[in-house]
């Protein structure tokens, strides 16, 4: 089995010997739908392309004053934490946010320092299209797709989300299985970024699942959800790895990027990412279906084997992690990985 | 070890469940080039063209009539074995045909029977540009390129290959580093196609690489090429498995299909494969150099796998190609499988 750790380990450094970059390139132009496919889809490689939506409305609208007056008065959802990690581990849970409906003015009243509240790191980051189903008045002044990116992927997006949030609201490190644009339109995003490739020394682990909830004291509790099955999910903190318990990690190699007003990421599919932002950071991101072909299978397989040779888990944990796989559907899969 | 064998036995299954076809498909028309990109090359996947070669002027021209007159004279390299076995593995070498200089109408000679020869096989199958190089009289009747495939990978083929030969010639199993378009002239092709991901089903073996020689007498000698390295092969015969040896290509799923003249079949990257023909079939191909990029990378990882797992060579056989491998560059690599 050692072997097989070898090979893993060797399999990863490879892909940055092959044909990973060392650090997030940029296009200065919106790109030929081909040209994006070949040198950035297919190869799975992140980049950051500017001047493609530094001229949507929005870059220079959405102040609060305008947001306040065109959706001032819409109900949001938002996520509450204690201490702005929502969908992290924490001890042996692995805690949601307290989702509450709030007006998109409180929101920002809490942004900008305006409303005494009890506490807590509030974070617009509903990943259900928000933009489209919670404010709908503000998608005139961005895209409803990114062109290039549908001619080039042949399909529309299947969300476009709207994000706002407070400095110290964190998404932790996790992949998704869309092919996504994330835009800033104000602020700045910074990104921390692993390809698939280095999955071998990422470690997972399950969690119980619970929600936090805020009491009226406004301390924060951690609810579990019972009757939910266990989660998969890191426990890392790639800001602060605990590398004597995940002496593996060393091996990783991520990549850091900041992506400002105006500029737009391409995620591509299956990259592990953290993200953290500045005070009041608005972004629009778009999240295209990944295509479930050989990438795919390849990754699976990856994540099987890393499962089986208990790189990056204890084997009491990749028991669980083989039962809840094999009983999901690929549909099922699609969305593990965010609530 | 086994349950890594086990992971890898179902991720051969689980590439045909989740995006491979269960025969080859037909495209009607001359692809756009993005959506070729999207739906063949990424994926990975087969398919055959039709009316995408079928206007060429060599369709009708390329009579034995025409080509004596036209290239008649010209001295060709012809690959002669005496089975009709060329790079293919005989006993315990990989034994490859002789090459041997002739005019073309030579060559048509022993095609149209009117030559009494030695015997042998008989097979025009020189992979350097032969086309281009040793026959650039027949250029203007093809075309030098096929633009839409040019356009889709943004370069040009390496290689325009002529292929002649007798019914009697079989390419033995193997896959190339190329995207390959097979363009059939005359006659018809038989292709039994595996998916790379098919490879823990498929045995390797390393053997002593040697050429045929005919003696005076007409009788073929093996000649060891005792200064060259060991070289990896299949060596299994996908028409008369021998499943005693080889009981993990149960499992592997050939898909077999004839392309016919004036059709092109799309042979992915790294797919296996295996070719007979008609007699005096002709036909075109063109190599497309792939990427070096995530696919192969897995790729690679999985040829690794199956090394370390023996799943498909003795654990004599995997200490030497782990030897050759790496002292192999990638360049080197690229171009192992085809003498």
């Amino acid at each position: 089995m050692e072997s097989v750790k070898k090979r893993l380990a060797e399999f990863s450094l490879e892909a940055h010997d092959l044909y990973l970059n060392q650090s997030v390139p940029y296009l200065e132009e919106s790109p030929d739908p081909l040209q994006f496919y070949r040198d950035w889809i297919g190869p799975n490689k992140p980049c950051i392309i500017r001047n493609a939506c530094s001229h949507w409305p929005a870059l220079t609208r959405w102040t609060p004053e305008y947001l306040r007056e065109t959706v001032g008065s819409k109900v949001v959802s938002v996520a509450v934490t204690p201490h702005g990690y929502a969908d992290a581990v924490n001890g042996d849970r692995f805690v949601m946010p307290e989702e509450r409906a709030m007006s998109f003015s409180s929101v920002l009243d809490v942004i900008e320092g305006k409303q005494q509240h009890r506490g807590g790191v509030f974070y617009v980051q509903k990943q259900c299209s928000n933009l489209l189903e919670e404010l709908p008045e503000l998608t005139d002044d961005v895209e409803p797709h990114v062109s290039w990116m549908s001619d080039a992927l042949g399909k529309l997006p299947d969300a476009v989300n709207f994000w706002l949030g407070e400095e110290s609201a964190v998404t932790s490190m996790h992949k998704d299985h869309y092919e996504n644009l994330y835009c800033v339109i104000s602020g700045e995003k910074t990104f921390l970024l692993l390809p698939p490739t280095d999955r071998p020394f990422i470690p997972y682990g399950v969690y119980q699942p619970a929600v936090y909830h805020q009491r009226e004291d406004g301390e924060f509790e951690v609810v579990d959800q019972s009757d939910t099955e266990k989660v998969p999910w890191i426990p890392l903190d790639p800001l602060d790895p605990d590398l004597d318990r995940y002496p593996e990690y060393r091996k990783a190699r991520p990549l850091r990027c900041s992506v400002k007003a105006g500029e737009m990421l391409y995620l591509p599919s299956l990259w592990f990412h953290h993200v953290q932002q500045s005070h009041g950071c608005i972004a629009v991101n778009f999240w295209y279906d990944m295509e479930y072909d050989i990438k795919y299978n390849y990754f699976q397989l990856l994540e099987g084997l890393c499962d089986v040779t208990g790189s990056t888990m204890t084997s009491q944990q990749h028991n669980v992690i083989g039962e809840t796989r094999t009983e999901r559907s690929k549909e099922d899969l699609k969305h593990v990985d965010r609530k």
